[in-house]
C-alpha cells in the first residue's frame, strides 16, 4: 500500500504527507468458529480489530450484517474502520474478500454559492474526480443573512438543511456514477465550510451568529456519522467539519490556513480569503490572529446592479483606455454580454480610477450617477450593463473593511506590511481576481508580485488534507484553537480605520507605493 | 451526595458499593458568553464538562438543544454525561438548573416468560419502584426455539423485536407514570437477560444459536443508545446489555453470579439457574467453569399437559398422604385450581416417589398413564388436573441434565460436590422451587441446607450494580470473559452422564445421602 502521496495545494506548494486517512480499510482473514473457538461473530471480529488498532466500538446497525458477510465471504473480509472518539474507532463497514485499495472519501467544499465535491481515493491520495453545483439555498436566500433570518421562521431552517443536502446528494451521485461506485462506497467525508454553512448542514439553529455577542452553536462539531446528517452515502462513514474559530472566521478558513502550511513556516504570512466576510489571518508557526472584516456581499454575483455569478455571459475582465475612454471586455465563455461578475466589477473600479473617471474617493468627476461598461445595443439583455455610484461605493465599503481588518491586525501584533513574506489569496474571488486590479483599488495590499500566491479553492484542499491524515485533521484543530480572533463587529478602532480606509487605493498613500 | 449504598442482593447479602452510576449527573455555572469570551455554545459546554471528565463527545441531537437551553436557563444547567467508548462520556442531556438529585435509571430482567423493570434512583441507589409483566412474544412463541425458528421467517425477528419493546415501554410508562416522570427522565438501562433474548431485543439473528457449532452474532454488544433500540426514554440514554459467555450462558447468569459475589470470594461455590437452560457456574475468585444444561422447558407453564405459570390458579404447592393417597395443595393467590406451575410439578413428583406411586426410574408402579393432583369436580377448567408419564419424563430430562452438567463440571476441575462451600440458586424456579422436593427428585445437590442461598431475581439484581457501578459493570466483562465455558450440546462425556442419571433422584444414590 501507498502511505506517502504527494498533496497539490493549489498549485502553490506541493507537500507530502503519510496516508493516514479519516477511515482505514484492513483485510482480515478470520478463524472459522467451531465448538472449540466458539466467540460470537461479533466479539471474534473485535478482538481481531483491536489487536491492531485498540478499542474498537461496533454499532448495531453493522452487527445486524456481520453473521451473513463473514459467512459469505469465508471469513475472509474487508473492514472498515473510522476514526471515532480520541483513541478509539468505530467499525463502518465489512465487505467481503480483500478491497483494502477500493477506498474512497469526499472532500467538500460548501460555499455559500458553489459547493464542490472532490472524490478522493484514499487508498493512494488522488483526486478521482470533481463536481461543482449552485448551492441549492441560493433559491431561498441570495446572500448568508437572508438565510439565516429564513432559518429563524417556522420550517426554515429544514427547508436550508434538506436544500444543501440535495445539492451534495446531487454531486455525490453524479460522482460515484461516473466511476460505477455505490454511495455505500463512500466511507468518510471532510468538509470545509463557514460556520454558518456549517450550522444549516447539521441543522443547527445559526441566528445568534450574526447577533451580538456573535456565539455559534458550536465550532467543532467532531465525528457525526453520514446517517445522521442524510448524506447518501455509508451511514456509518464519519462526516468530519473543518472547525471554526468563531462565528466570521469558519472552517473553510482554517481549511485554507491548512493548506497554505502558513502555520508551519517561520516567516510572517498574511492569508485572504474575500468572499462576503473578507476573513484575514497573519501568522506563522509561533502564533496566528485573525478577523473577518465583515466586507459586505459587494463581489457576490446578483447585488451589483448589473452583478452576476461567474457563469457564461459575465463581464469578467474590463479594461478602459485613458484616451478614448473606450472599454474593452472578456466574457465567460465568450458569450455575449449578461452582466458583471466579481473579478470584472474590481477590474472596472480600477480601470475607472486610472481612466480618471473617477475621484480617489470614488466619486464620478463629472457627476454622472452610472457607468455604462456594455450599451443596450451590445448587451444579451437589450439593456445597458452599467456600473453605478451605489455599486462602487459597496465596493469600497468591502475594500475598506478588509483594508481595515489588516490594519488593525498588524498593529495588535506590532507588525508592518514588509514584514510579511508571502500573502496568500483565497476563494473563488483569490482564484480569478487580477492581481493589479485587486491591488490599485486596495483591495489586496501592495506588496511585492513574487511573495502573492493563489491558493485557489484552499477551502477545498484543506478538507482534503484532514480527510486523508489524522496528523493534518489534529493541525486543523489547532489551527482554530490557536488564532486569536479579533470581533470587530463591535470594535472601535476597527470602525475608525474603516472610516479613514475609504479612499482608493487607501487614504494612506504610502501604503500603496507602486499604485502612487 | 450519598455516594455509598447498601444493596440488597436478594435478601442474601448486603454489599456496599460506591456509587458511580452508567451515567452522571454535573451541576455547572457556566460563564455567559461575551466580544471578549466568544466561544461557541457546544465548545463551551464541552470545555466545562472536559475539565471535569475527560474527553465528551456531543451528539448532534443534543447540540441541536443546547443554545435554549443554557439561555432559558441563564448558563446554570445540569449535565449528564454517559459512558461511552473507553475513557470517552457521551453527552446526554442538559436540563436548567440544579437537577442532580433527580437522576434515573432502570434495572431490567427480560426473561423468556417474565419481564421485570426497576425504577432506580441512581443518586442514592435505591428501588423506587417495581413493573413485572409476561414477556409479550410468549403470544408469537411459547418456547425459546419457537421464537428462534419465527426470527428466521420474513418479518419475523421485527415482529419478536417489536413485541418485546411493547412490553418494555409499557412497564417503564407506567414505573413513570407512577412517579411523576417523563420517559425523557430516563438516563440509563442495564439489562440482563440470555443471549436469545438479547439478540431478539437488538433485533439481530439468533438462527445460529441453536444450530452447531452455537454462534450467537454478539456476546457484548457494549452501550448502545437508547433511541436506536425503541425505547420510550432519554434517546442518548446508554443501554446496556450484560454480556454473555455463550449461546446458553447469557447475560442473565453473568448478572446473577455478579450478584451472588462468588466471583470474589475465596471458598468454591456453585451457582444454578433453574430456567429453560438450566445454566451451572461453578467458581471461585480464581476461576470460573460454567455450562447450560440443555434442560429443556419442562418447568415452564404450558410445557405438562395441565402446566401453566405461576399465576393465580397454579397450583405451587402439592403434599401427598403416603397412606391414604390423598392430595394436598395450595394455589397462587388461593383460587380455585387450574393448572400446575413449575414448583408445584417438582413438588409433585417429589412427593409421588416419596408416597411410593412412582419408581425411582419415574415410572408409575401399578402402570397407570396419569395422576389426578384434583378431580374435575373441585377444579377451576372442569377438568382433571392431572401429572402425566410424558410430564413425568420431561421434568426427569430436566433433572437429568442439571445433574450430568454438574458432575461434567465438578470433574473437569477435579472437585467433589463435597468441596462446595455455597449453593447458590437463581431464577424464578430457583425464588419459589421447594428445596427438599428439589433435592429429593435430585434437581439440586443434596447439600448441607445451610450452604443453600436462594438469590430470587439475580439477573435484575446484576443488572441494577451496574447500572449504579462501572466498576461492576468491569467486573461482569470479567466474569464473562473468565468462565470457561463447556459446550455441552456434542459433548459425549456429558451424553453419557446425561443417560446414566435418570433415576430419582441419581443412579449413584452416594451423591444423595440425605434422601437415601
Ligand atoms: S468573479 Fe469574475 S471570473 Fe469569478
Ligand atoms: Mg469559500
Ligand atoms: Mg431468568
Amino acid at each position: 500500500m501507498a502511505d506517502k502521496v504527494v498533496i497539490l495545494t493549489g498549485g502553490v506548494s506541493r507537500e507530502e504527507i503519510a496516508l493516514d486517512p479519516l477511515t482505514r480499510k484492513i483485510y482480515l482473514e478470520l478463524t472459522e468458529p467451531s465448538l472449540e473457538d466458539n466467540r460470537a461473530d461479533v466479539d471474534r471480529l473485535a478482538a481481531a480489530l483491536e489487536k491492531l488498532l485498540g478499542p474498537v466500538v461496533v454499532p448495531l446497525a453493522a452487527m445486524r450484517r456481520i453473521p451473513a458477510v463473514l459467512r459469505d465471504a469465508d471469513w475472509r473480509v474487508t473492514v472498515t474502520v473510522g476514526a471515532g472518539a480520541p483513541g478509539v474507532w468505530n467499525l463502518v463497514d465489512v465487505e467481503p474478500g480483500d478491497t483494502v485499495k477500493r477506498h474512497y472519501g469526499l472532500a467538500v467544499d460548501i460555499g455559500s454559492t458553489t459547493v464542490v465535491v472532490y472524490l478522493v481515493n484514499m487508498h493512494d491520495g488522488r483526486i478521482m474526480g470533481t463536481a461543482a453545483d449552485y448551492n441549492g439555498q441560493v433559491g431561498l436566500g441570495e446572500d448568508i443573512l437572508t438565510r439565516i433570518y429564513l432559518a429563524g421562521t417556522p420550517g426554515g431552517l429544514e427547508q436550508l438543511q434538506r436544500a444543501i443536502l440535495v445539492t451534495l446528494n446531487g454531486l455525490i451521485r453524479r460522482l460515484t456514477d461516473e466511476h460505477g461506485l455505490a454511495g455505500g462506497n463512500i466511507s468518510a467525508v471532510a468538509i470545509g465550510a463557514n460556520s454558518t454553512m456549517v450550522h444549516l448542514f447539521l441543522g443547527v439553529d445559526p441566528s445568534r451568529i450574526c447577533m451580538a455577542p456573535y456565539i455559534p452553536v458550536v465550532n467543532n462539531p467532531g465525528l457525526i456519522p453520514a446517517g445522521q446528517l442524510g448524506l447518501e452515502i455509508n451511514p456509518l462513514a464519519p462526516v468530519y467539519c473543518l472547525p471554526s474559530v468563531g462565528s466570521y472566521v469558519g472552517g473553510d478558513v482554517v481549511a485554507g490556513v491548512l493548506a497554505s502550511g502558513l502555520h508551519q513556516q517561520p516567516e510572517l504570512s498574511l492569508f485572504v480569503d474575500i468572499g462576503t466576510n473578507g476573513e484575514i489571518i497573519l501568522g506563522n508557526r509561533d502564533w496566528l490572529v485573525g478577523c473577518a472584516g465583515a466586507a459586505g456581499p459587494a463581489l457576490e454575483g446578483g447585488v451589483a446592479e448589473c452583478g452576476m455569478r461567474a457563469e457564461p455571459g459575465a463581464i469578467d475582465s474590463v479594461s478602459i483606455d485613458p484616451e478614448s475612454g473606450k472599454v474593452r471586455y472578456t466574457t465567460i465563455g465568450g458569450a455575449p454580454p449578461m452582466g458583471i461578475c466579481g473579478s470584472g466589477l474590481v477590474d472596472c473600479l480600477a480601470e475607472l480610477l486610472l481612466a480618471g473617471i473617477i475621484d480617489r474617493a470614488g466619486r464620478f468627476k463629472d457627476g454622472r450617477r452610472e457607468f455604462v461598461v456594455v450599451p443596450a445595443s451590445e448587451s444579451a439583455t437589450g439593456k445597458d450593463i452599467v456600473v453605478t455610484q451605489v455599486d462602487i461605493n459597496n465596493l469600497m465599503r468591502t475594500k475598506g473593511a478588509v483594508n481595515a481588518a489588516l490594519e488593525l491586525l498588524l498593529e495588535s501584533v506590532g507588525c508592518n506590511l514588509s514584514d510579511i513574506s508571502r500573502f496568500y489569496a483565497a476563494g473563488a474571488f483569490g482564484q480569478y481576481l487580477h492581481l493589479e486590479s485587486a491591488i490599485t483599488i486596495g483591495l489586496y495590499p501592495d506588496l511585492p508580485r513574487d511573495k502573492m500566491v493563489r491558493l485557489g479553492n484552499a477551502s477545498g484542499e484543506g478538507a482534503r488534507l484532514v480527510l486523508l491524515s489524522n496528523r493534518k485533521r489534529a493541525e486543523a484543530e489547532a489551527i482554530a484553537r490557536n488564532i486569536t480572533y479579533f470581533e470587530l463587529n463591535a470594535n472601535q478602532v476597527f470602525m475608525n480605520k474603516f472610516v479613514g480606509s475609504k479612499f482608493l487605493p487607501h487614504t494612506n498613500l504610502d501604503y500603496y507605493p507602486t499604485v502612487k
